[in-house]
């Protein structure tokens, strides 16, 4: 299994679509997975320290397991089938027994950052896509890919703040 | 408690939020609610019985909920204050302790769908904001606010079939 922390947000300028970058801790490669909007700014948010008022869906999943004295021990992302990744949320309650959730990976890292839970790839899917990090050459890229979500983001919450009150319903 | 139904998801033209429109059983007045797009569609595609491949957030909630054998006794919209509405899950597990956890509506609503639970409005805060139906004197109000629906969601639908893997992951 290859530990990875989440490296950047970015998106794609062909189709819009946010783009998640996981870094290896043993070589420092990164694996891109393509998210959905909600999914990316769930992230985003968390990365960034910013929360809303009320619970967003994730929050919720958080609150869920809290309730239930359930721990996120790890996630796993341990498949990659026509494209898609799967993953496993591994939850451990009072009694130790450990209960294993099939879970999008976008909903699961998620979720891992909200409970400061570890991330890991099965070993033969890292080393199929990984690639070295494109942030290790110049820093200049890192910039640009930054701008690129910060407008992604800046435009979802514009959105948002616009309507607020019907995002906090 | 006045139990509540889900009767319509509508869209606000003025702002183009989603409206959720819950129907009161006793006396059919009508409540509506303005949530956020993501728990929209989360709501309307469990109403029209479609599916994604993966588990959208809320199925991975329900997910979470069954592996744990708790059970969404109900939820209950039970507060009201400058224009956020306030929900609460009732969990109960196997040892009948009914754990409460604190919910955005859109949460609740979209998660109760998917788990049969009834939905109950606090009574004071449904007589307060519940008006008639616009539906019982003219069917063709209902005919164009669906199709306002509908439109947003092929909208929805659309953007997310030019980029489906990226909902997948």
């Amino acid at each position: 299994m290859e530990r990875v922390r989440v490296k950047a947000l970015l998106v794609d300028t062909s189709n819009n679509a946010p783009v998640v970058l996981l870094e290896g801790d043993k070589d420092h490669k990164v694996m891109p997975i393509w998210i959905g909007q909600n999914e990316a700014l769930a992230i985003s948010l968390k990365l960034q320290g910013k929360e809303f008022e009320r619970p967003l869906t994730h929050d919720l999943l958080k609150s869920v397991l809290d309730k239930l004295s359930q721990k996120l021990e790890r996630v796993v992302i341990d498949d990659l089938s026509n494209k898609t990744y799967y993953a496993t949320l591994e939850l451990k309650g009072p009694d130790d027994e450990v209960l294993k959730v099939d879970s999008r990976p976008s909903d699961s890292i998620a979720l891992a950052l909200r409970t400061d839970s570890p991330i890991f790839v099965d070993d033969e899917i890292f080393d199929d896509v990984a690639m070295e990090s494109p942030f290790d050459e110049e820093e200049i890229l890192d910039e640009e890919a930054g701008e690129e979500f910060e407008d992604f983001l800046d435009q979802q919450m514009e959105l948002r703040k616009f309507k607020e009150f019907t995002d906090d319903n």
